[in-house]
């Protein structure tokens, strides 16, 4: 509806230009230091336009995690239809392997580890927002993927004895590298989709070997 | 030799009490927001004695991050000698339960997680510090821990055939849950030293339990 370049922005583009210019002002300058005129200048919107779609600078941070916690959130409803559609133990390498590979994508983008970044730098700021995010982020999409691991296990198409604890190891197995390299090595490129899917194949193999002995 | 309470702090005292109110200063203003009068203040030490270890406040920053990756280096230091000391296979899991519980005790504190935090959240300012940080404390130990295992195969004590993927499956699986937790919980106590034993046993069983099929 808008034309980029002509006039400030509103709605729906004013809203993604904000967290994004907010995510890489806060990580440069600090959350303190940032003030919202400079965000509001650097996302090409009024100022006015920030407050009435944030309220002010800490709904804004707020918002900031929020999105990435939405995208988690949103990855984990996709699992138990994800697990159903295993109906036979050959099935279950393909279904975990989909899975894995769909859950490294949405972890290892710019954007999400930027947000993570500034999550964990000020925690000490913002306890909760911390908090929420481990929630959401970390401990909802370990539980829906126990629960996918669990009704494998129910099935009788997987051997998994503790459902939480091989949750873990994938999950950990799968993405601690990549967001410890990403969160640390800021001006690396992270790898490659193709790269990505290779790995997810390969820790996919590793943890169904250590099942079946 | 100097006598707390009565004369501000000196040398080695000074220097520790100066990197301690940095990080929690940082973490808690944000480096931009620190000012080094504070920093001095709040480590009970005069302006003066700040420069005098440190020279400014960007040199008192990478100070408290190279802190965090001597503790790393030390510990990956010990790794060839703790390696050595198995000499049958039936040694192999007490060596690792060893080194396992070494590690996870090293890392998981309250203040090696602060600098974590802080060394993330300032990546963008300081790129080649949060770089060095990875460098020392996630690369070189786990080269440690390859060599290592390494060590290990070479003289037919346990079969690895990927010693780099086996030492960051290991390290992953004993650290990544921990580390994570211990990031975005701030207000959360940290597993206790008996717990985080507890953890690395089993994932030390584990570990050898899918290499021995």
């Amino acid at each position: 509806m808008s034309t980029p370049g002509t006039r400030p922005r509103g709605g729906e583009p004013a809203r993604e230009a904000l967290l994004t210019a907010a995510t890489t002002l806060f990580l440069r300058h600090g959350y303190a230091a940032t003030g919202t005129d400079l965000v509001a200048a650097t996302a090409a919107v009024s100022k006015q336009t920030l407050y009435n779609q944030f309220g002010d600078k800490e709904s804004l941070f707020r918002a900031v995690a929020g999105a990435v916690t939405a995208r988690a959130q949103g990855f984990a409803a996709t699992l138990p239809e994800a697990f159903a559609a295993a109906a036979a133990p050959a099935d279950v390498e393909e279904v975990l392997r989909g899975i894995a590979r769909t859950y490294l994508r949405t972890v290892a983008r710019p954007e999400v580890l930027a947000v993570r970044r500034l999550v964990v730098g000020e925690a000490a700021r913002f306890p909760d927002v911390a908090r929420g995010y481990h929630d959401a982020a970390v401990v909802g999409t370990l539980a829906a993927l126990g629960a996918g691991l669990t009704d494998l296990a129910t099935r009788g198409l997987l051997p998994v004895t503790d459902p939480a604890q091989a949750a873990e190891d994938l999950a950990y197995a799968l993405l601690g590298p990549v967001l410890d390299r990403g969160l640390f090595r800021v001006e690396e490129p992270l790898p490659t989709p193709e790269a990505l899917d290779a790995r997810a194949d390969r820790v996919v193999r590793a943890f169904l070997a250590a099942r079946h002995g």
